[in-house]
C-alpha cells in the first residue's frame, strides 16, 4: 500500500490526480462554506470561484494527453492498489471525457433553471409549472445518459447509475427490490398492529438549541468523531462535507424535534467516520475516496438506524439525554424513548419515513425516474403515476403534489440514478452491522455500555479503510461473507418490529 | 467604466484575469477559514488546496503569452480605464516572472524555516537562535530584490515595497518621515506633560465576550458594514479577509480588555467598507482592487484613530457601551472614555502604542530593514542597532530583545519593504479626514449623532470607488488637493493632544 513512485507514467498520473484532488477538496470547503456560513451577498463571488476551480478540475482531468497517460501506467506492472487506482481513474477520465462541454453546460444551466422553478413550485403545489422545465432538462439527461452509456458501455440508466454507485445494474436493482417490496408489504401491517398493541409516550417537549448541541456533540465523540479533524455547524439542509481530514457534518435544530437533529447528527457522523477511515496513503488518489453512495449511506445508516434506534443505546444514551435536557419522567427511561424512536406509519414525505417504509418511497421513484429516462413516462403523467405507485405500494395517496411527486428536489436539480442508493445503503447497513456483531460478540452490551470503539475499529479493518479498492458487492463479500442482499434487512425488520428487542 | 469587450487582446487580457481573481478570491476564503475555524487536523490538506491553487494561479499568471498580449492590448485604443488596468496587470505580471520557480520556492521555504524558529525564539528571548535562519532568508531576499529591481527598473528595496505600496519610493518615505520624527520628538514631551496634569479614569473591569461582540456588532453595522456581505468572527490575529462582496473581519477577546477589543473591530471595519466600496464594475480586474496598503491601513485608521478614538464618537457611543455592558459610574461617560482611549506613553511594544508614538517604532524598523537590505547591518548587530535607536528616538531602552527586535514577525516571515506603510497609512489617514471635515462641515455632529452615512459616501466617492485606478499621491490628490504629507496628521496629534478636544 505504499504510493512510492513504481514507474514514470504511472506516478505522472498520480502527480495529476493529486492536484486534481486538491482542486476537489477546494471546491468541497468552499461549498461547505456556502452551505453553512456565507452571508447571502458572497453568493455571485463564490459562484465565481467554483465555476473556476471546476473549469480547471475539468481541464485537467481532460488533457488532451491524459488517455494515452492511463493506458501506458495500465501497460505497467503494477501492484494490486495501483491497478485499482487506474481502473478508478479510467472511470472518473470516462465520465469527464464522455460529454461535450456545451453538452455539459447546456445540462447544469437547465437543472439551474429547473430547479429554480422548483423552490416556488413546490410549496405553490404547481407542478404544471414544472412540466416544461422537467421536460427540458430530462431531454439533456438523456443526452448526457446516451454518451455516458457509449463512453462507458452501459445502458443509459446504468451509465446514470454509475455515477453515484459505480458498476450499478438496474438488472441488479430490481432484482433486490423485486424481493424487499413484498416483503416489507407483508410484514408492514403485522408491524403496525404490533405496535398499536403496545401504544408510546411521547417525549414532545421543547428543548433548547444549545442543549440539542451539547448532546449532538457529546454523541459525536461517544460514536468516535475526531473534533481535531472535524466541526459541527448548522445548515438549512444537513449534509456532510470537507475532506477526509477535516470532516464537516451539520444538522439543523427545532425545539420541538430533539429526536430529529439528534439522528440526523448520528447519521452524518456516520458518514464522517467512513471519510475519517478512508486508507491515509492513497488520500488524494481515486482509489482512496468513497466507495459510491451505497457504501456511504450504509455508514450512515449504520449509525442512524441499527446502532442509535437500538434498544440498547438506547440503554446508554437515556441517562445522558435526561441529564443534558434537564429533564424526568417515564418517557426519558430507555425503553420509551427505544419505542418512540422506532414508530412506523405510512407515511407521504420520504425524508420523514421510518426504516420500514422508506423503502417505498424509493422504490416508487426508482421505478418512475427510469421510465421517465426511457420515454414511457410522460412528465405530464407524472402526478398521477407518483399517486397511482405510492397507493398501490404503501396504501396511502397525496393529496396533493407538494406531498407527492414535488417533495425531493434530485429530479429538478437533474439528479437521475441517485435514489436506489438510499435502500442499497439500508440494506448493507443491515447486512455489515449483522456481520459485526457475529465478529464481535457482544456488541449490544459494548453498546450499551457507550464502548464503540470495537465496532468503528471493525468499520474501519472491514470497510472504510478499502476506499475504492473493491466494487460494492466484492466489498460486502470479504466484510460479511456474502453480497449485498436484502436478508439482514429483513431479518433486522422483523428482529426490531416485531421481536421483543 | 464600462467593461464591455472592445478588442480581442485586451478582452482575452480581462478573461484570464478573471480567472486569476477566482483564484485569489478562493484562496483567500481558504486561508480565512484556516486562520478562524479549521480544525487543527486539516491543516496538511489544506496547505496542499492552498499550494495548489498557487501553483494554478502563477500558471496562469506567468503563461508563455502573457507578455505578448499585454503589449497588444496596451497597443490598442483603450479608455483610462482599461488603460490603467494594463498598467496594474503589467505590474502583476512583472512581479510574478521576475522570479524563477526556484527561487520563489527557496525563500518560502526559508521564510518557513525563519518563521518556525521564531515562534520559540521570542518567548524563549533567544535571538542568537535566529541568527542563522535570518540570514539565510535574508540572502534569499536579497536576490528576490535584485529579481524584481532589474525586471521592474528600480532599487532594491523599491522594488519589495512596490509588492505593498506600488509606485513607493523610499527617497519620498525618507523625506517624509525626515520631517515627522522631529516633529512627534518635541510634541511628545509636551503631550505627556499635557496628559499627567488631567489624569483619567480607569475603565479596567470583567466585560463578557458576549457583551463585547454584541457591541462590536452594533458598532459595525454604525459604521455602515452590511451583514449580507460580510461577517465577524474570532482569530488569533485579526485581520480582515474574504472578498469584496463577502468581506470577513476577525477580532479576538480579552474579558479584561474591552477596549481592545472594539478599537480592534473598528479598524477591521474600515479595511472592509473600503473592500466593499472596491468599483463593482471592476471587481475581478487588478484596476479594481485597493490601491495599496498605505491606502487600505489609511481606511482602518481613519475608522480607528480619526473616528473612533476622538470625543465625538465617544459622545455618541457612551450611552451604547454603558448599555450593552450593563456598567454605570463616572468613568463611563464620553469624556473620560474619550481620555481612556487616547493616552500616549512611550512603550516597547509595537502594536500597542498610542497613535503618536507608533510612529518612531515603524521608523526605526523601516531604517533597520533598509540598512539590513543593503548589507550594512549584520544580522548579528540587529539586536543593539534596535535598542540604541529606540533609545534615540522615543528615549526608552528594551530590557531584552523579546521586547525589542524580536516582538514582531514580519522580518522573520520574509517581509521587507511592508512596515513603512502603517506610518503612511496614518498620515494619509489624517489628510483624508481633514479633507472630509472640510467637504461636510459638521462632521463632528454627524458622528456624535451615529450618522456615518455622510462620511461613507464620501469615502466611497473619493477614495474607495478608485481602487487601483490612480496611484497613492494622485489619489491623495484628488480627495485633498495634495499628496500624501505630514501636515495633516501632526496637526490632529496638536489638536487632540494639546488642544481642548
Amino acid at each position: 500500500m505504499s504510493t512510492d513512485p513504481v514507474s514514470s507514467s504511472y506516478q505522472a498520473l498520480h502527480e495529476r490526480f493529486r492536484r486534481i484532488a486538491a482542486l476537489d477538496d477546494a471546491l468541497s470547503v468552499l461549498s461547505w462554506d456556502r452551505q453553512t456560513i456565507m452571508p447571502s451577498g458572497g453568493g455571485a463571488a463564490r459562484a465565481e470561484q467554483i465555476a473556476t476551480l471546476q473549469v480547471l478540475r475539468h481541464e485537467a482531468m481532460t488533457a488532451d494527453d491524459m488517455a494515452d497517460l492511463i493506458d501506458a501506467a495500465a501497460a505497467e506492472a503494477l501492484d494490486d492498489w495501483r491497478a485499482a487506482n487506474v481502473r478508478e481513474i479510467r472511470r472518473a477520465h470516462g465520465h469527464a471525457t464522455a460529454l461535450s462541454g456545451a453538452l455539459v453546460d447546456a445540462q447544469s444551466r437547465a437543472a439551474a433553471a429547473c430547479e429554480t422553478v422548483w423552490l416556488t413550485a413546490r410549496p405553490a403545489n404547481d407542478f404544471a409549472a414544472l412540466v416544461e422545465p422537467l421536460d427540458a432538462l430530462l431531454a439533456l439527461t438523456r443526452e448526457v445518459a446516451a454518451a455516458k452509456a457509449d463512453a462507458l458501455g452501459k445502458t443509459a440508466y446504468d451509465a446514470l447509475l454509475d455515477q453515484y454507485e459505480p458498476d450499478g445494474l438496474a438488472e441488479r436493482i430490481d432484482s433486490l427490490f423485486g424481493r424487499l417490496e413484498p416483503a416489507l408489504q407483508s410484514l408492514l401491517p403485522e408491524v403496525l398492529e404490533h405496535q398499536a398493541r403496545n401504544g408510546f409516550q411521547s417525549t414532545a417537549t421543547e428543548i433548547s438549541i444549545d442543549r440539542q448541541r451539547a448532546l449532538g456533540l457529546e454523541v459525536m465523540q461517544t460514536l468516535g468523531f475526531e473534533f481535531e479533524h472535524g466541526r459541527l455547524d448548522t445548515s438549512a439542509h444537513p449534509f456532510s462535507g470537507g475532506v477526509p481530514d477535516d470532516v464537516r457534518i451539520t444538522t439543523r435544530y427545532d425545539t420541538a424535534d430533539w429526536a430529529g437533529s439528534l439522528m440526523g447528527v448520528i447519521h452524518e457522523t456516520g458518514h464522517a467516520l467512513y471519510e475519517r477511515g478512508l486508507p491515509k496513503a492513497w488520500r488524494g488518489q481515486p482509489v482512496g475516496a468513497a466507495r459510491g453512495m451505497t457504501i456511504h449511506e450504509s455508514q450512515s445508516l449504520l449509525m442512524e438506524m441499527q446502532v442509535s434506534r437500538s434498544r440498547a443505546f438506547l440503554d446508554h444514551a437515556a441517562p445522558r439525554i435526561r441529564e443534558v435536557f434537564d429533564v424526568e419522567g417515564e418517557a426519558w427511561r430507555a425503553q420509551p424513548l427505544y419505542q418512540a424512536t422506532t414508530r412506523v406509519s405510512r407515511s407521504l414525505i420520504r425524508v420523514e419515513a421510518d426504516e420500514l417504509t422508506y423503502p417505498f418511497h424509493v422504490i416508487l421513484r426508482y421505478r418512475l425516474e427510469r421510465a421517465m429516462l426511457a420515454g414511457d413516462l410522460a412528465i405530464a403523467d407524472l402526478p398521477g403515476a407518483w399517486n397511482d405507485g405510492l397507493e398501490a405500494s404503501l396504501g396511502i395517496r397525496p393529496p396533493d403534489d407538494r406531498q407527492g411527486c414535488l417533495q425531493d428536489i434530485h429530479w429538478y436539480d437533474g439528479a437521475i440514478g441517485y435514489f436506489p442508493t438510499y435502500t442499497m445503503g439500508a440494506l448493507a447497513a443491515a447486512q455489515l452491522f449483522a456481520a459485526a456483531r457475529s465478529a464481535l460478540g457482544d456488541l449490544d452490551e459494548q453498546i450499551a455500555r457507550g464502548d464503540f470503539t470495537p465496532l468503528l475499529a471493525w468499520l474501519r479493518e472491514n470497510v472504510h479503510r478499502w476506499g475504492s479498492y473493491y466494487d460494492t458487492d466484492a466489498l460486502l463479500q470479504q466484510a460479511t461473507g456474502a453480497p449485498l442482499s436484502e436478508d439482514a434487512f429483513l431479518l433486522h425488520i422483523r428482529n426490531r418490529y416485531l421481536g421483543q428487542n
